[in-house]
């Protein structure tokens, strides 16, 4: 941390904040400028004390230096972090697909929806049995029925299955059937359910929160991290900003972000991204090209009839498309489809 | 809902929406325009199937007309909700205070707080002993060791108890010593949580989530509602935006919004709205001025040694001088601080 | 400014970044620390080779600690400007009224609101001549006719005059009619206007961009009174944000932190600011308590028929209304109302 | 537009509201509802009135259903508008490349960068001559001098050259020597100046204003088409967001709805959208994946001692590295790099 004092601040004032840092165990730097003086703070391992110099008489900001996430950070662990899930690994290299209705709505169409998705190669089912819903007056998703659809499907195609958990309640549920435990963008700092998530033996796919930065988003991976749960996947969906034109605004700068500053794969969502599934295919090549993971992305047998999310669901036929139009770009950039 | 066509849409396409809106049960209303048809519908509840009509050949919109939210809505209830809880109101005129620190950090704190503040006249002590923190590795709260401190402070006070509760796991420890349970703005939409606080005796003071729209908020509230619990106190802390001169953006003009579509009470949180004490006070008299039901402020015997929220917490003095600063101009608006 | 660098950063590139700090003249400290090292740089007077800095290999980051702005510093200028115009001052202790309709329709319009207003005491009259208009076949303004018409409202009541300036070519012309020469929020960048205006002997009163940081509109300002020009009036106007409930949000809480920062007197619009007239007087009262100085308002003979911003303008009554709600408060505050 | 009455609106409400709308001049069509009643509006070109109703008694809201933009507007002109300029085309398919600094240095930096580029086979050549900059002591540019050195450097290498115009005055100046006139980010509502550039014969590329939503930007291009100017480039460059982890958050998702909506060209500026270098190349393949006409970016033979935006400008060597990186995507894709 760095002390930065007022402009005028007396030497009183400075000699006060150097004590300050030494009766705080760490060692003070007074480094006198033409201006103002500031004051570096080395032995510290993280921002504690922060507020209590920032309050003290002359002192005019406090900046923290290093980043609070260890976990998650490529500083402490350079290589690559690859998850391995339904037989296919999300990471260190290659564009993972995964693709599913918003939520399971009967036996029927999730069954249809992997055999499609199977048999064009794609690997991971998504598909929620809770569902989070603005409205108390909205179906709610099937619950533990929904789980025992995603299960059979598992069974008959072979496929991972990703689906969303809610609370800590249902963790043990969702656990026995899912191959990845996807956390909602509203859930993002819930954290009793990611401190519980830290504790599962399956990875946890996190969705960034609509107002969530990159480092309040690492530092949520970092939770699910502080257990024993390494196996962590980022998910960029979009945050809110004042933008109209789109359902969230897609930021996809964030992945050559987090590829610098973690180690962990980072996938996106085009669909709750744009909200229109018209804007789903640009938005994913843009995934592959700006050097994401993979995709998640919502298929339905028939998004006009979806309970849930049918403006930005793809129909089989749209997916296929899509998955034909990644592979010319993905070979190009020198990158496998899985 | 309204149908809107696109420019050139064809009559076949007109009638296909036409058909497809009766066979769902409601009735069209076709009104041909100089320049596109429109297509009004009546007999329906709710946005339903509005999807379906998003997407069929010719449309261009599909327009909600009717707001989502009922039990909350002032339309549907016009008289305004008032909350008893430690013996005083929220609600229905009158400026309610509650002050405290933002977390339980030992027994004498927490009681030197709730005898300063009593002695103001205040009476909601707010205090967490549960606490949603950025880092994994920050002080997480006493828990139920800081519940059962709360329990004394109400009991040698008199004051009502204002704390957060997480997850539903510890809703009934916390409802047991709670006045009021306060759902932090990461909740708002943690549905399993506001559907088991909807079962709940006691009050729901519930915080706008960062990105909140007005209506989410609303219909976070609705969920609240929509089990037995009808009392619900909305408090505005602050949004996520670009500005970056204090730690959110307050967005003081939602109270007056809110005022007008709903019959809940509304407060305001300047501690975490400013994230800087300095401009609590202007921040708590523009609260009052512009009609909210109350204050939530940070008050701590000692801020610059808080283990959380320091640099937004005010001390004795500083509270005391606020109290002061209050009461003439609650007077010059004929509201009564309480 | 400091150079942090990164954790594992060698030895060699600790001294080139020593090393080039001296060989841009300024003095640089090594900070050795547990986990990474830091520079501090004195003898520098601005931010100029931060980016240099920041590209060396082996840093991490290079933190600004002074500001960038001078003249509008409350540091080089402690007391406040008050800047006086139709006989009354802005600044320094007060609460000045201004009001007027969006654009000057027509002469008997804006001689009817000017001759209201002042029979209410009111001292500045605003009105745009020349107005920015997001399409362009809306209403553009009358021009130098509406210009005409606000010197006879000038010269009947004797009110001062606040009217928006849009380009370099029209500043001569709108500096012989206006008291106050207004900046909108979209020309709040517009370095050629601000550079011109910094020559003119009137006010500027300088509207907060929609996307304006507090350090851009300062640095704004900062253009302004580079010249010769040393009466400035901010004025927040709300920012674009994510929510939908107001046309903008007014962000009051940068009321007391420009206060904190700079000597000029600030303002606030809370006709822009909500968008609707409803929603005008209870922010009116907050702009108040918040410690602004003074208050834009739009006032209109006949909202409903206005050519623009009609839905966020009070009509005389509602104004009068306002103005006598103002004044109880404002004695509290213990605050002239002028 | 449609007109949505209140619950419980009265039928003498609902027939004064049809009454107005014929004395507009247009025709209503009441619908009446389970809940409320809607009243349909025809014969109307344009949001005209749109207040007056909104204001009336009983109204609860008016919809716009028409969009207000005409001759950008892809359903007025449904083919490509083909922008030529340097003997390349932009739009109409095609992936443009348009590389240079920030700001024209001197004469040797800005020749040496367009042979550069040239060699490389890019045919438009960005350079600024008048600078936008937040602070007033900031380097402003070379003005006429730098238009003088682009002169050159078109001479000597047959490119096309596009530079900023800042304001009314210096259009004449500018269109001299450009062969594209940019108006930057700040300007985008900068209406004297997009009225002047409308009579200009030379193409106009518009960058997005940095809180701007769609419509207000196809209006600005509006304005500009409203003249005889029918040549008009949008350029993304990144909005403003909460999100701190690049210096604007670059809207890619905007690419594909403009391409929906207008049939006017529109390229990316990843150097202004990121605000760093190194995540320029990931953002230019996304750029070129998610459909954009071309590249806007900053390319300096030594970003460290750039002027201005030496943080987010390549060297030539990795700008070459760039291009052979968008070759073979843009071949996958089946558009030729220009």
């Amino acid at each position: 941390m760095l002390v930065v004092m007022k402009q005028g601040a007396t030497t009183q004032e400075i000699d006060a904040v150097a004590a300050q840092i030494q009766s705080m165990g760490f060692t003070p730097h007074v480094i006198p400028g033409a201006l103002r003086t500031a004051i570096g703070i080395t032995g510290n391992r993280g921002p504690e004390g922060r507020e209590i110099l920032a309050m003290m008489p002359g002192v005019d900001d406090v900046i923290r230096v290093t980043s609070p996430y260890k976990l998650v950070s490529r500083e402490t662990h350079p290589e690559p972090t690859i998850v391995t899930a339904g037989g296919v690994t999300i990471g260190g290299g290659g564009f993972t697909l995964c693709g599913g209705p918003c939520s399971v709505e009967n036996e029927k169409m999730i069954l249809e929806t992997a055999h499609k998705l199977a048999a064009l190669g794609v690997r991971l089912l998504r598909g929620g049995a809770y569902k989070p819903r603005t409205s108390p007056y909205a179906f709610q998703g099937l619950g533990e029925e929904g789980l025992r659809y995603l299960a059979r499907a598992r069974a008959e195609t072979g496929m991972g299955i990703v689906t969303e958990v809610m609370d800590v309640e249902s963790v043990g549920r969702v656990e026995e059937v899912a191959d990845i435990l996807q956390v909602g963008a509203r859930n993002m700092q819930n954290y009793p359910l990611l401190r519980r998530l830290s504790l599962c033996r399956k990875p946890v796919l996190l969705k960034r929160g609509l107002a969530a930065t990159l480092e309040e988003w690492l530092m949520a991976a970092e939770y699910v991290m502080s257990g024993n749960n390494r196996q962590v996947i980022l998910c960029e969906r979009g945050v809110r900003t004042f933008a109209d034109h789109t359902r969230n605004t897609l930021d996809l700068s964030i992945v050559p972000v987090v590829k610098k500053l973690s180690h962990l794969p980072v996938v996106v969502d085009p669909s709750h991204g744009t909200g229109k599934s018209e804007f789903v295919p640009a938005m994913s090549l843009a995934g592959l090209a700006v050097g994401a993971d993979g995709l998640l992305v919502e298929v339905h047998p028939d998004p006009p009839h979806a309970l849930s999310d049918g403006a930005q669901s793809l129909n089989f036929e749209q997916f296929a498309a899509l998955c034909k139009a990644l592979r010319p770009v993905a070979a190009a950039l020198g990158v496998e489809v899985r």
